[in-house]
């Protein structure tokens, strides 16, 4: 069984309307709607998409994750520069963990060049909008084979 | 319609107890009541007094607030040093966001000399006491015209 | 009796012509005009407008304001970002000086993210144009009760 | 009376499954009862363990433990390292709060040298295991007298 | 028509001999094959694979590439971290450049955690081995539509 | 055969007589004689305890101590913060080692927050005053089992 | 009307006595004679040479300047590397300012490296000796076409 | 005999269509053209322009001008500030060597803000687009008198 | 002849008012009227004192004093922590000057800790309130011989 | 009685012969001979010399010190930059210490600009050759009264 | 069979030339033969010098000697300082690579105190001149013994 | 007369039996023993092997060493890292001084890599175990002819 998950962090609930000159105009329904095709189609049992403004419930919902998914695609949003608990919840789980960016984030603030969660996920993936998650996808059917 | 929020991050509920030497001796609940009777003088048809030691509780009341309020006035706690999920949602929000602290940041730890949020607030009010937040107000009136 | 000061630093006299993007199209003297009507309808007795281009010169009035101002409204202009010769003028008069800035130093370029003389005055307003300054003497009656 | 609180701040749940080779082998559970029977054998009336992955939840716990223990035992996991709202809250109670560590922190990555709750702790115990918590009463009992 | 460049900057002809433990035990000549598969299945009239340890020589490439190529996939190699001949190279083609990395280069060396070109690529992709290849060109084709 | 080595570095000859305000007003020999009876107390053949003024001597002591002592409890003074020489010498011999202060060196100087021992020590206790040794030997107790 | 104005800063009227093996023999005044000859020679209809040791004095000209003036060649000595005021005047006035150096600063002391006005003047020239002023006219007259 | 070299460095050959807005929209054949008019006019006997997106060519076009040339122009491009590989080369020849840069580069990206080879060169110029190159050649043409 | 010349810079017009916890409570006229008479012990013909809140007004005085004076003693105030061009005065001319400050600025604030003018000075005298202005002088005498 | 201790540190028994160009050519013995003439002239009962290039030594003799001396005048040579030891020795006993240097550290190398015993000394006097050490003398005699 | 390869780097063939002062007036042939004499009475069977001024030179040159040569030893010139694509080439051979200079790097400017190649080389030898070479040679033969 | 002194620092008394991982299995008394068989074969009169874990006593054996030695190979162990003192001994003496390791300092912690006596001695080997000691006599022997 193959379910995957796919977290959005802290604001990414108003994509769409959230400076689109930076984010696109792609809802965050429409993007989950998307990547859940993808999933599909890549094989993946079940794709769940999961969004909070809570540092704790995603870390919680990593923890759950351990039991039930093959693996996690994640978009923590501003918790990337910061949350050492989060970068310690992907670290405590064994299941692969991909991090994706909408935005190229090394073209904007100083501070987004800089992720505390990059050295304990799998692999890195930003600046594609939308589809960054479907590669990410991608990439978690190609490294489970 | 004009109506204003007022957000108070961590710790903040624990006014007049907490190292009074530093934050005076007005309870929270005395604050929020002269802030609500400055709003009233100003012409704010209401004026919502929120407080939470949770910084996605805070995010999320942000994102309410863009639907209905005119704009926000925040004492954001230390979450003011390092919370660019609060940066992030308030950059979201098309409402003008003011950033107020009741203490002069700058005459205390070198951690409190820098905000986080501070780019993306319209303006910032700091060592005025009680009267941050009705100064915050007035200057939002005047903003607002 | 309540005369309060108002300095403003280097650069600001050219109010209005200067660089309107980012400091509007008030000229110097409509400011200070603004300012006078503001400080009578406060109480304040007298409101004195200074401006100088010369950091000693700048000094000088502070210390002179030591004998007869119950209070100092200052927009030091760059002065503020390594006139510690400032600092020490401000730290050497027993009363109170609120410093204000017209635009929001946050949003602008690295080195205005710092004032050498935040940690002296009593509190900090920045942002608000030139109700910057009408705030920052509201601040001062409300702090001189 | 003397009620005593061990917090265990984000990812702590997962003790003796996570990382063991860093954490041990000892579980979540198994630290708690073992903390307990040290506490009764120390003269404590009650020992209570409280874990959370929520920032907001843990300061909502050391708010309300102001009122009714006699210190607390702190290990705040990953949240020590930038959770300056917890440093506040902290600072905000006046009983005693001592910091532990499971693992020596020093001799691991970069960023877990650096705890932003020590200087309002009254001492830090790190590197000792399980007994780090045990040590950490013993101290507390030292403390009190 | 749509073809394609894939880079490889200094020492990648070694790959499958140079530390398997980092760059897996893939040889270069394997890892292009793959990549000019998945480059037909994606519908791109033609791959090119191009190696050089040599920058001016990948200078060249990148000017003569503006000329007949819809885009190009690089890994830069150790030149990531300091060429910023390479990355004006980029700046100066109108064409799409994804910057792509076989290891994460997140959980190594301190020097390898900062790339000099990332600003001026459309995105990047590190950690899946010689999946970054053919992800990139999916990324590619994604943003080609 | 269990023998415990106590070191105590520079300057701690004078606790009692030496700034009693951040040290307590603990003669280093009463906190000697404490340190030994709770040695006793916890099973120690022998507890000795040895202060210089002499980072050499205090080197030569640890090498000697890998011969006959089972551990050692250092409060290194100063010489935490610069000598790596005593840094190599604690890692040069096997037997376990615990760093000890009186004061809570995070709510001091700057340069006392960093101490070059610690990654080669297997904990470290501060804050405690005289009981931070007694914990250290506790610590040393529960670590040997 | 082509009238250019040559603003030297602190210490420059002491050229040829001072420091000779920096600056060289050439006197203040000979160097002044000679830009002027220069000036006239480009077609400049007059060229005014200014020399003050006081930063305010220096901003006052700039401001006048912007009335009747087509450029400015300045060479601000020391107050090239922190006086921020002296940015703002030349950022405040919409003529174009050149700045030039007669030594090559760059073989210097490391604080002569730095200059915080060249982000807002058109060039720099440095290191030419007098020929860095003539050369300053020679640009400005290239600038103006 | 009075020959001069100017040497461009990387992606100096696009010049004219690349990055427009930056470098100006004459291509390098025009400000070629325009130098070796301006250098005949000052007297030298002949100039030769070279172009190398090469580091190691640039090197070696520099040590065979020591035997021929009376000086060297260099528009180092991005070379400028990482290559001390041509700072070395620049100190190895007797011949005087100046930097130009057409654009100002201090109002660019951080890293452009800095040369290594500036404290090898005799003098810098920048800012001034194609009139560098010709302002270069004046500077050397009065330096040889 | 033997005249030295006493310069005092800004604020400390203000001695025995200005924080006398930090700078005593002699005023600046008595502070003068003891320096005179020391140097009139020392053999010093004439001793001038010359207080200023101006920059360029000291480097005036400086300036001067090379064709009369045999040494300056000079306490900058704070112009010591950033006067670039008060350091070049002080370089440019050849009488020795020896810098002098009140209290002892390296128990101060962190921005006290670095004089730009003491590279440039023949020693420096801090910590020994009115003091260390005899001492200078005392200084002077010895080196003048 | 007023006895007055100077300490000497490493390397400075061999003044006169060590790097003459920057220490002069006197003797230790010879600047030894001379203090202790001032130390008569001003009146003090005693004066001991002690040089030692041990640490451990020095504040060994500091300790002792505070017993029988009225004051210290210590040239500490490269301990002063990193011996936090010795400047835990001098804030640990009560008499006054005064910092003495030969030459103006503050134009030597980066490492000697900075002091880890200033923030603990009475006062700082350097740059003075053998002078420095009476003046040292006088400012003990000026601040004992 | 043991063959040795020496290679140079950029400037490298100019000593004898270059800057005498700090290289010495050996020239680059005198060096080799020596070299080449050394080795064979080291028992080396072929000692060959290669000399490059290009970076991917030197890189082609490395790859083909883990092929046929024993070991290699290396003076980097200046792309010691900066080429993490030479550090690369080093670390992805097999054969033992030694780091040689002819200069004390330390005692020159700042940025030869940092070398990229280091952590990857068996040892490093400078300061001794052209003996660096042989005593590099002499290292190899040691360590292969 | 020919003698060389080999001094070495804190803990290598300990060689063999300390962290054989890094530092080989050969005992401090092997490699003395090695080291004074090649001072033999190259020449010298006689090699005396000197060790201490006394900064003190190894400045004092330097000063001593002036006087009958030709020059000195130093491995100062950790003092390498922060014994100004010791710098400065080296730089009191004429004889030559040679930096050596057993490890390549280089592959190990930061603190390593920085050696603040490397600019006072005359060359540094690092990184060939024993060999590095018969290095830096041959080293030696080369320097003296």
């Amino acid at each position: 069984m193959k379910n995957v998950l796919i977290i959005n962090g802290p604001n990414l609930n108003l994509l769409g309307e959230r400076e689109p000159g930076i984010y696109g105009s792609d809802t965050y329904e429409s993007v989950c709607r998307e990547a859940v095709i993808k999933a599909k189609e890549l094989g993946f049992s079940d794709c769940e998409c999961f969004q909070s403004n809570h540092e704790g419930g995603i870390i919680d919902k990593i923890h759950a994750a351990r039991l039930d998914k093959c693996g996690i695609i994640i978009n923590a949003g501003a918790l990337t520069h910061y949350s050492y608990a989060l970068r310690d919840a992907i670290a405590a789980v064994k299941i692969p963990v991909i991090e994706v960016h909408i935005s190229n984030v090394h073209t904007r603030e100083e501070f987004r060049h800089h992720s505390v969660i990059s050295p304990v996920c799998r692999g890195v993936i930003c600046g594609f909008g939308k589809y960054s998650y479907t590669l990410g996808l991608q990439a978690l059917a190609d490294m489970l084979g």
